[in-house]
């Protein structure tokens, strides 16, 4: 079995996870690391062993023997990278939120579809086995058709603060959830009313609430509050409902399944996501990663995150931050909305 | 110590579950008992040995030695007795919501600030020791300014039957945590926007979902799904949620204390509001009777949920149902919603 | 309605609540109070407005007006007061274990059974809604013959380090759930084995763990750790599992409806106990008060508890202890544990 | 990279979901099954595509390209291949318990201890993120010293029923509780004691209790109840509690984090050992098998679990199976368990 040979750009704290994933995976060989700073360069390159190494994506991808790159910029830097890798004819795997305008979204989307290679979006959650359970019960009709969603991804603020320099609480983690109603429902989504609270003054409010409409006429609510107090035992508070015309799915990361206390408190670690095991990143991370992986091996264009997808969810997110601006409900098409009891085009 | 003599108008299920309660009060006199059904009347009185029966309520108000009444009829038909019953000179305990119009809702209070005997309205929530301890902690400071509200109340589609007929799940449900985020925020509502959906197209809608924006600045969301599959383990999922500058409180009642599996299933009863405890309705239901019957006793106009409260959650829960049915915000205040962001007076 | 002339006998922490509980029912009149700690004595009488003061129970019993008493000393000064109490005339609440001998129970039992008045032994959890819903659902056959049974009842170390000096875990909590677990099967315990372990060198162990085998066949576990880390967010992990042979029972008291996260950390207060209900002691200690006063009130004995109960409760704790001490099983009726198959007799 | 031959002894559906995790491993190539039912071998080889089948495993260990076994027949044919495979110069993974009496466990250890090859024993409990995470914490002395542990590790009786046909739920089931113990602990286990009901009169009994005592002075406490009722919402009941002296550890696999409720009741697949993640088994027994093949592709023997410590496992079971039987404590070391306060020597 040949190895594939991947390039990291962006090494920020997950891009180092990222390399901590990828270098775990045995049909990996993590090649190349790209970031503007030096010395973050030379110290991961030395951590992880990897050969070359970039000040500038451009090189890196001019690379003839790299096959596939993760894109862990910020998110309002996605776009330049991802789409001169796809030009260079490289597997692309970019973390979410694909992108930060709905333009970049499309020029994205047109350049996935014509490219050679892959491209798949880190939303990591469908990784998640809680999730996937999810999907593959409502796909075999488990709770018939969905109606109601709701969704809690909170965090501390603490963690949220020097990321809401960069990126909003709908956006940065509601799209998590977007994305996920999305695939669950199969519907498209409507309207999306928000609001938002700033409690810091920060580049970006604190929370977000939002409301969307789906077409098929279910109701989906994204609570997204990065201002979790300072004491909260765990990383993040995550939690789905999901209710449908025969049954309902219920998921709850957060403090469910481990909690410590130890001499400074009480605490529930992440076993899911990137979780330690005998040293190793495992957890859905891992997953998703050797997901892409198996399908640039296999040849086979991954189905599990669609372009498509992302770039739908990313516009819905927008969508509820221009609500939330606005003080009134918005339409996705681009329609005003008009005051008169919803209309559904199931 | 002299017992108060207690009526009870309405004698639907909760009317039963009211005599059971007041009947178990040392300091009650279950006394009269008014229903325009004859054969629940006769079966009632005879069950709780009440010497009085009416079939109309203000005969039963006209008796001159009852002390107060319990009126547990349907919400559109509270004002009538409530206003006939302040009018008479006796104190009224009624169930919420307090009416169903903004009208009544203003009636009522007016009544009530100038009669010589208490109002009283059921919010139960109040009641309940987690609720309660909320209040105390929020009060003394423990969690800071709220800033985001989410309460959960849903309940199983085949208990919901019925009572769609009479009332939709904003009002009849969102009106207990409306009533409890404004007493827990000691904030105004400003904005109600809310959706709604039809899933039996009963006469009024499965499902409603409302946000809520408070003068402080605090968002607060509803979620009062009434179509639970019909193997839900609980008569109802009841959580909430108070996040603060400085803290936060979670209440989940349910499932979290108590789970019976049998030869039918799973499921978790309640032992919070009506439980039955040696044969007697215990719980919440029992406190607000108590602790209204002891005001009296002790003639201090009850302080825990006053007129005017009452009738602020029924106007917030009227606006997020005129919400739904316009597809876009409502002002409280009646002023139109203008494009533009949120501006706050607090 | 007369109202019934309380005394409270032994005033340290928790006869200060239960002078709490007991004024705030209206049947009650807090009439005497007793301790040889005079300025202790002082502070809650006047605090309460109790007119009878006693530095020695004696004199209190000899007070003719006084129509009950309620016996909250240290467990191993239960006896004197309480037989002097019944000798009196006097109706007995006394709070468990119901002494520290057998002999001791054996006395109390006999002249319980001979006494005009009530004994009632404070086994509060029968008054627990959860445990007080089992036990219907047990009686009503809803889960079959019990087989198996688990309590954990954990509380912190800072907690007990003044209890330790006194009582040990598995007489001082396990004695709720041996009652509980008699209460629930209905059968007798036949066998006790218990190990504990002392951590803190402290007059009694730190932990005690005792396995119980009932004539029924039925196996016991009762988890009695006093030694939770400092951090521990609630003051009681209180759980239990009750097994049949048709279904089973889940109870779990600890942090599962209330979580408060301030800025000291997060943690769940009581909301069962004796939770302050605006501003009075509410919850399943004034319920079991209520209930033994109504029993006098109406003349009839006390059912939900009896003092042979408490005792049986009592002997199986003290053969857990004994078999603790021993390193091997201990028979309750007295004989030898011999090696062999065990034998049921039912 | 050259793949690892594998082949799997024992065609049940255990050794079927081995196949399925095998055959998702990049670094293995399913080379060979083995049963001695001919339909059963034709099925699986065809379904996986294996190119070798064998109706005895003597043949199939004959095979020269083979690298290693998985061995997956009843817990008592284990010690036959798995001799026979080691003496054949492959590498061995065998499920748990490593075998049914001392003495084979003794002579699989000899013979693992001098062979050329690996040996390792699927304690899979050790490759769950949960427990994984607990040990880390534990080594990083987050809880001070272990003084107390509880597991609890029970089945729905529908589930058991076959499997007691072959094994009780001490040894069954306990055993992994009995190797996170020891793992977690790092001290031996003195004594054992056990109670065991047989409620079906099936060859093992329905239900266990063990109480053991650790050399450190720890006790530790395993629930083994494969008897719960019908409508039971999951297939496993699997919590675990570790008290330090500084800190405590509370896991719970059960139920905690997916709850679906469709037609037929309410249920909590599993996500964490076997579960499907896009079609595919992942989960923790992928975990173990992928660490196996790693350490074999390394060169390096597999430290997480050494045959050693599976001995140690089996050893302690089979230590309270016989306590059950006669009735009183068994000391581990084979020495009589005298009257006596409890000794140890740490």
């Amino acid at each position: 079995m040949d190895k594939i040979r991947f390039g990291v750009i962006g090494l920020g704290r997950f891009g180092e996870v990222h390399c901590q994933a990828l270098s775990n995976l045995p049909q990996v060989e993590l090649f190349a690391l790209c970031t503007r700073t030096e010395s973050r360069l030379r110290e991961l390159s030395e951590q992880f062993n990897v050969p070359h190494r970039y000040a500038d994506y451009r090189e890196l991808l001019a690379n003839p023997d790299l096959d596939a790159v993760s894109v862990v910029t910020m998110w309002d830097q996605h776009a330049a990278p991802v789409l001169a890798a796809l030009d260079a004819g490289k597997h692309v795997f970019v973390e979410k939120p694909l992108a930060s305008t709905a333009g970049e979204c499309d020029a994205i989307v047109r350049a996935a579809a014509t490219a050679s290679c892959f491209l798949m979006v880190g939303h990591i959650c469908r990784f998640n086995p809680r999730y996937a359970a999810a999907k593959r019960e409502i796909d075999a009709g488990a709770i018939g058709r969905i109606v109601s969603l709701y969704a809690r991804r909170n965090i501390p603020a603490e963690v949220s603060r020097t990321v809401l320099a960069k990126i909003g609480p709908i956006v940065g983690d509601g799209v998590h959830d977007t994305d996920l109603m999305l695939w669950f429902t199969g519907a498209r989504i409507e309207t999306a009313y928000a609001q938002t609270l700033s409690v810091r003054n920060l580049p970006n409010p604190d929370i977000g609430w939002t409301m969307y409409r789906f077409d098929s006429g279910a109701i989906g609510v994204c609570e997204n509050v990065w201002f979790l107090p300072q004491k909260t035992p765990y990383r993040i508070d995550e939690r789905m409902e999901i209710i449908g015309t025969d049954g309902a799915i219920y998921i709850q990361e957060s403090a469910a399944s481990l909690s410590i206390c130890d001499r400074d408190g009480w605490r529930s670690p992440d076993t899911t996501y990137w979780p330690l095991v005998d040293g190793h990143r495992g957890g859905a991370l891992r997953e998703e990663l050797a997901y892409f992986v198996d399908s640039i091996l296999r040849g086979e264009r991954p189905g599990i995150i669609t372009p498509e997808e992302a770039a739908a969810s990313v516009k819905a997110c927008l969508a509820a931050e221009d609500s939330a601006a606005k003080g009134i409900p918005v339409r996705l098409d681009g329609a005003t909305v008009a005051e008169g009891p919803p209309v559904f085009s199931p």
